[in-house]
């Protein structure tokens, strides 16, 4: 019997029909959360353990940002040993509203640009 | 000496430069607010009387909600008489974050095309 390495039956996922756009929104809606997802979108593999992406804020705060993303339909998680990996789901977010997230993504890299 | 007839001196604008974008996702990021927006970039003439958007909230709750928007940059108002006159600042957003409204806008018609 083989056994997928990857464990997401305990952590829930949208599926492509229930990413809303509201909930989209308010999960993109924060400065750590856009942070989690400019730091997935430029990680060289497209995912990221969450330990990888450090946040000046507490481990559960980091890990309430990470779900709400998850929730929203933004991200994609599953555990690895003792590794919660997380990667963008580009494509789903693509095929749902065709644009967005490369906008929202070009926006947030003009707001760093015009901060720095 | 000329009066201005619009009266804006009360109601807060940000500068472009103070428009956030956590704060501005965070106002598109719900449902009545997604209408009035889509009902301004709907209109003939780009803007509307805050009571020709017909919302199913309270009066209290509607003008937070455009409130949200006008703080978050998304809207600007000014008083014609008793009528508060409110606009999309489409340019300014546009100028800021190029794309971005255009693709909530798109996402927020899919959305209610998906629902109909």
């Amino acid at each position: 019997m083989m056994l997928d390495a990857r464990q997401t039956n305990d952590l829930h996922h949208p599926a492509l029909d229930e990413i809303d756009l509201p909930s989209l929104l308010h999960a993109l809606s924060d400065p750590m959360r856009l942070e989690i997802v400019r730091s997935l979108f430029c990680s060289a593999q497209g995912e990221l353990a969450c330990k990888e992406i450090v946040l000046p804020v507490s481990k559960a705060t980091a890990s309430h940002h990470f779900k709400v993303l998850r929730e929203a339909g933004v991200i994609e998680q599953h555990d690895e040993g003792t590794r919660r990996i997380s990667n963008l789901r580009s494509d789903d977010l693509e095929r749902r509203f065709p644009g967005l997230l490369d906008s929202v993504l070009r926006a947030a890299q003009a707001d760093e640009t015009a901060r720095a």
